[in-house]
């Protein structure tokens, strides 16, 4: 079965953005190899522009648009790393940008995307729906809506970091046996798959999630997309969308090994690794995948080079301050 | 006059930690360009292996001793930075060390050093010389004393964070008009300054100290060494040299614009700016460069390619929250 995003377009989309998000450095950390019990490569995307993965989608989709589209603009909805992304993207490529945002969103997340030029619009999360509210301001303004993952081209775009990362670990003579990424939506971690294997077929692509909200895990045992029980909380905040979406998961099947899930405290215990070992900030959906490594990897991956993603490091001081503090 | 080192000699210790001292990113952020006032090239030192450039010149004092002495290993003395550079460095070259370290120096910094295999000597700074236990150890054992600062082959292996530099900048086709760094013996700056140079010879080289404890600026501006009052203190611990080293500063006499100095509270600012904007966790002493560049660079450097080194990133995690929380 064809694709919707292929390896084609993640190479498209490599060339599309570069000179806007920056090559992320891969790390070697001997305290990680010995906890994970393997060779890891961390992938320290935190670094990159706006603080996480998001920008190379947002940029992405921004690339592929006409001359007289970035006049009329972009819309998204976010209170996070994706409003970040698009805010700076559209910067960059001096398209007006609207974000709908939460009107009890943290201070700190409005300011990045008023910083960037971007237009803010409030909503009141109890008695409005964002879907409604962008898709109105879209339509009324005749601007481009930006999704956060079911997207081909923000597949492609994010997709981005898993072909760099394919070629990083290329020049230093390194194939990978495995990949670990944090997932939400799986917008990242589909489209990084198609990159990856464009150059590695054999390395085993996972998921890794919040327990209690590891629907990719559960999915992709059973073949088709399942949700989360509704109400299930974890401090992973930036990844804890309701089930996969339609087109990473469509890749994900041929893509994916499966899933790990891993606890709320796990993270914070990766988030305190990564300060004291690591020196990056990372917020608590990007520790992740670096907590299933912290923890000490699977059986069938110990030995092996394994590539974990920090895929964030947007986290609120005094929460951050009180994780290192616990 | 001929110097102590060339720049031959911080070439050659370049070859000789290669695979050990890893080639830390150079990083650029919009926020801080715009705090900056010029073009800033952040290189991430607290990326590198154990956390800080100590590695380095530890590196490369170990490279250049012979089997025979390798066997009969190194001692040296410090509560930090240096410590872990020296623990590492010698396991890696399945060296024996032995680490003196005063007996109430934080738990977590005896841990670092114990983890790598060193024999950790604890004195009593209240009743005992730490130089005088390391020299008679050294004796005793016809081990090599491993100095923090003032030594040719230390001040070759620190010097390999400003060659690296220059390389990665020329790759990038950039021409860097200052380079700003955090000094206290000033191994690393005085080495830096002869790699730099090697590559961009009118790149002006600026020291940056706490206030109150700048030696550097003074003694380049008196053109002779200058002490610091006695008693003088700054959250700045890495950086609290009493004076200029007497090999860094013949170098620094040639090779050195001058200095500028910070105060407790820049520093601690810079800190939460590089927790929120870049996503890296810095110690006091490895954030002076930057609070130069994040409180505004002076008129002159303005608008032009500068360097800031960030140096290193132990930190204890509870003092970096009070930071955070502040």
């Amino acid at each position: 079965m064809s694709l919707p995003v292929s390896a084609e377009d993640v190479a498209g989309a490599r060339r599309d953005i570069d000179g806007i998000a920056i090559e992320t450095p891969l790390l070697r950390n001997r305290a990680l190899d010995e906890a994970a019990g393997a060779r890891v490569w961390l992938k320290a995307e935190c670094l990159q522009v706006t603080g996480s993965f998001k920008i190379r989608g947002a940029a992405h989709r921004i690339a592929r648009m006409s001359e007289a589209e970035r006049k009329r603009g972009v819309v998204a909805f976010s209170s996070g790393n994706h409003a970040q992304g698009v805010a700076r993207a559209a910067r960059l490529f001096g398209c007006p940008a609207a974000i709908v945002m939460p009107s009890d969103a943290p201070a700190v997340k409005a300011e990045g995307v008023r910083a960037d030029g971007a237009e803010l619009v409030p909503y009141d999360r109890e008695t409005q729906s964002r879907e409604e509210i962008a898709a109105a301001l879209a339509t009324e303004r005749g601007a481009v809506l930006i999704p956060s993952f079911d997207d081909p081209f923000i597949v492609a775009g994010q997709g981005t970091l898993g072909l760099e990362t394919a070629e990083q670990l290329q020049a230093r003579g390194v194939e990978p046996a495995h990949f670990l990424c944090c997932t939400g939506g799986g917008g990242l971690i589909s489209g990084s798959a198609l990159g990856l294997h464009s150059v590695f077929p054999d390395c085993e692509v996972w998921s890794v999630e919040p327990e209690g909200h590891d629907d990719w895990a559960r999915s992709l045992v059973a073949g088709k997309r399942l949700s989360n029980a509704p109400g299930t909380r974890s401090i992973c905040d930036a990844i804890l969308t309701p089930m996969p979406g339609e087109i990473p998961f469509a890749i994900a099947r041929q893509h994916l090994s499966g899933g790990l899930a891993v606890s709320d405290e796990e993270v914070r215990e990766a988030m305190r690794f990564a300060f004291r070992h690591l020196k990056l900030v990372l917020e608590p959906g990007g520790a992740a995948a670096l907590a299933a490594a912290v923890r000490g990897l699977p059986e069938g991956m110990r030995g092996r080079d394994v590539v974990i993603v920090a895929t964030g490091g947007n986290v609120d001081p005094v929460a951050f301050a009180r994780i290192l503090e616990a």
